[in-house]
């Protein structure tokens, strides 16, 4: 293979005995017994044991942990009740007959070992130490496998991958934008993209008709909830496709990247189901399948119960929704997060009920309901004795949303050992803001399913926009584009942008939809997300080769760093004085 | 297909005629000819032609080039006399009986054809039609099956693929860095790569082995000479290695990238040859090998002339080189252009000679030169009579280079329809600048051949180094990098560099030396210009999809742009004074 080794540590099994063989790699562990030094070997492929004698071979005695190694020397079989045989190579031993220090290690800052706890500020410091723990050469195996496979699925339907510009101009609502200075323009910037999304539209006016990207995207926003200022994402678009063609062939990548790391082939077509239908059977538009307890619709039971809040709720437009969270025994203190964890979700309450063994029900409300509204929520419930229910009247989306939040509280899976996908299609064209004004959904350039009841009834306008979620992480999302200038048109006006505005937001890309835009639609997902759950990690930092930390440092390189006044000059900027201040502050 | 076509337009032939089909594409050409329309649908697969009656479809008489459309209706023969054997679909047409049209187009502002030459900046304004010209589309497909190629190959080979950061910390000799303002981090600064070179030595000593990856690299350097602020290359770099498995990689991936485009299998190896050897034979590091023309040491030829020029210069250490530049009957404009640039490539004067039928010289030499000598120059070089012979005296490096300069200019065919790779090894350690000091070749992590005569004669060094080089273009570079602490110290010691500027520049990379780096080598090759030459283009911006302008605009979309100074102030940044006041004279 090499001048420093012919043999691939990990693959000596028994058939090699009685062969020389060379190889390298790192010293993994070591163990003295008997005169002689068990070293095990490490390198890309596997560990093997070497075995050698301090007094013949002089490097021994210099050995520790990490040192790079070349070692020569004869296979030869494990002794009796040595062997290993969870190990490829635990039949066998190399008899070192020469060992040659390729470089030195010094002390670790913390074993290599899968078992230990390490900060992770830590690991990030030692990040090349952290990449040789086993977990973590396995993930990034993984990630590498997945790209590998889903490019090679689009580049087998004849996609193109197209590499589209990540110094770019900076977007009116840019605000996550992160800016470039330019050298030879002092004092305009470029931005760096936060996706491809209008340039692969561009590719689709253009004639491409089939592209894909396996594109860095950056967004500059607080590294909470586990995000990164770079991540990677499947970028994807077709002409003369409608959502159909969009999902088959994501799909498809889906499966491959799956079967890449997994080495299971995934049932298709995954389930497809509408927003409206995931909310209100599970409460959130990336519903978690790997699990039941789907919410039930109540409100019929209810209809003329005496029971106030109840009556007081549908009257008002409400529901009442309930799910079945199964024979629980709850401390008082779990019952209180979850009731507080339902306020948090806006509802005003959360109403309990136990089903007894003779199928009545104890509960605070019982004694407001009627025997056949106890027999009603206990059978749309599928209730058993022992089973803990939980009921939530209020506005529909309320009372879907808190089931939901506890639905996941109470029954998601603590790993990813089971993968569940699905698709969340017929998104509404807006959702509301916390201040109750309502946005777009996508961004503007998504088809409405129909023109007029977005002019009238926005609340109630579906777009053509879907969602593809895992294990209740939502992947990515896409949609079927506007390529009608007449239907654009009549989308700004909706939404109120006159066109001196639209000219001054997207001017440059609305002129090439003057020039034919074919029909097209497309998608996007976070390579990072589906990895880190292919891998069953729960941060995505873990199938990263070299992320930054969660305040946007870099603890290995100690990027973001100061930089020279006068490099700065050159680009035609220069700090605050403000900022000035506090960096002499601190 | 889809609901908008279910065939793709260039792949109709003969063996459709009496089917239905449906097409959809751009009119690339409507010609109305007694009474019918001829129009030609081009879709991504090709063209072909659909006969409309416009009495018959109202489409018909709105349809205007690059008009997006639909297209159902029965293929038939064409008649006879009309068939165009050179198009795939040039025995058939479509007789419309339904013409939708999907999008319509304002007046184009150049027309679509390869022939037609547009000015750049109008061709970048309207990119995405530019993209729809056969040349570019060309272009770009085959800039996606090459990476797919390299891709296949390296994976093939066990390769990963793996992202480094983009967002880095700046070098210490970072001039050429772009910069990233950190939010987070007010006053700090990220850059962008120049390289993943750190990163991916970082990898080798994770434990990686097999690295590669696609990545996309920053040098904010004046935009001559056909360079782009953003660029792409490939990435590759392998531990337990020496320069042959590098080269043999690489090979691999550049046979695999040009039978993607090209169709042809290259034959392996490429050619090796050292430094000093292209030097001496074509006087270039990067010597295009399509053509001979070889440089002839003609030393011993004069080693007792009685012309002076030639006995001084060799008296003082230099060299008398020539080249055949076969019959030739330079203009007097041309002799002097020649003499010009040989003047520029710094020699003192270019010697001329013609050969005579009678095998004499007409030279202003000549009369200085024994019949020995004059029969010497002409046997070394293989003159014939008419053959016109270049002579320079004076140091190596400076006649070499002359004449390498000289035998461009004269021999290098004008595209890149045949293909001429070679590897280029050992090159010195050291080179000269202008000014006569000398700085590093490669990196300060490139690997001496000899650590003692790097010490005592750097000008004589050579380093573990090497160049891919296509058709007289540097493609890549790559070297043994150091991977022994002990020996990166000798070799900072000889550039001068002590431990604290070593710390400072390179502190945490020389750290992770310090824990077992295995031996490793690597090399990186522009995928920008390798694509170029496949295509037989003359600039990069014609193999990318959306390039900057060379003073690095993007006339379609308008960046760098200006940005508000509230956005600024958010990063801790300020435009300076005199940036301010150039922008509001302007």
């Amino acid at each position: 293979m090499s001048q420093y080794r012919d043999t691939a540590a990990g693959t000596i099994g028994s058939e090699a005995v009685g062969s020389t063989v060379k190889i390298a790699g790192w010293v993994a562990r070591r163990r003295d017994h008997g005169g002689v030094a068990f070293i095990d070997v490490r390198d890309a492929s596997g560990i093997v044991q070497v075995v050698a004698d301090p007094d013949v071979i002089d490097e021994v005695a210099s050995l520790r942990m990490e040192y790079c190694v070349a070692v020569s020397g004869e296979v030869r079989p494990r002794p009796d009740g040595t062997t290993n045989p969870d190990l490829p190579t635990g039949m066998v031993e190399i008899g070192a007959e020469e060992i040659q220090i390729l470089s030195p290690a010094d002390a670790l800052p913390f074993m290599l070992d899968d078992r230990v706890e390490v900060d992770e500020r830590v690991r990030l410091e030692y990040r090349y130490l952290d990449l040789r723990r086993a977990s973590m050469a396995a993930n990034i195996a993984a990630r590498s496998k997945a790209t590998a496979a889903i490019r090679r699925t689009l580049d087998d339907l004849g996609f193109l991958e197209i590499e589209t510009p990540t110094l770019v101009a900076s977007t009116p609502e840019g605000a996550r934008d992160m800016l470039v200075p330019s050298r030879l323009r002092e004092g305009h910037f470029y931005a760096l993209p936060q996706s491809p999304q209008l340039f692969k539209q561009l590719l689709m006016v253009s004639g491409v008709e089939r592209y894909f990207q396996i594109a860095r995207c950056y967004r500059d926003e607080d590294l909470r909830s586990d995000r990164q200022l770079e991540f990677t994402q499947l970028d994807l678009e077709g002409s003369f496709w409608g959502q159909d063609e969009v999902l088959d062939t994501i799909e498809q990548t889906l499966v491959a990247a799956t079967e890449a790391v997994r080495g299971i082939r995934l049932t298709e077509p995954f389930p497809r189901l509408t927003w409206q239908e995931v909310m209100d059977r599970y409460g959130s538009d990336k519903p978690d399948l790997r699990f039941g307890m789907e919410i039930a619709d109540l409100a019929d039971l209810f209809e003329s119960s005496e029971f106030g809040v109840f009556t007081s709720a549908l009257e008002s437009g409400g529901a009442i929704r309930g799910i079945n969270t199964g024979v629980r025994d709850f401390p008082r203190s779990k019952a209180d997060e979850l009731t507080e964890l339902a306020k948090a979700n806006g509802a005003k309450g959360l109403v309990w009920m136990v089903v007894n063994d003779d199928r009545s029900l104890r509960s605070p409300v019982a004694k407001f309901l009627s025997d056949a509204e106890i027999r009603g929520v206990i059978d749309r419930l599928e209730a058993q004795p022992g089973d803990v229910l939980l009921l939530v009247a209020d506005r529909w989306k309320t009372a879907v949303t808190v089931l939901g939040a506890l639905r996941n509280v109470l029954g998601r899976p603590a790993d990813h050992e089971d993968l569940a996908f699905l698709w969340v299609t017929d998104f509404p064209m807006f959702e509301e803001e916390e201040d109750g004004s309502i946005t777009f959904s996508h961004h503007p350039f998504t088809t409405p399913q129909d023109v007029e009841m977005m002019a009238t009834q926005p609340e109630h306008a579906l777009a053509r926009a879907y969602d593809a979620v895992l294990n209740g992480v939502e992947l990515g999302s896409g949609s079927v584009r506007i390529h009608d200038p007449e239907l654009q048109r009549k989308v700004f006006d909706i939404l109120g942008i006159d066109s001196e505005t639209a000219e001054r937001m997207f001017g440059w890309f609305l002129r090439a939809l003057r020039f034919g835009p074919p029909p097209h639609a497309g998608f996007a997902f976070g390579i990072d997300r589906l990895v880190m759950i292919l891998q069953n990690e729960d941060s995505i930092r873990e199938v990263i080769p070299f992320p930054k930390t969660q305040s946007g440092v870099d603890p290995l390189t100690g990027s973001p760093t100061l930089v020279d006044d006068r490099q700065l000059a050159e680009l035609g900027i220069t700090l605050r004085p403000e900022t000035r201040t506090k960096l002499e502050e601190s």
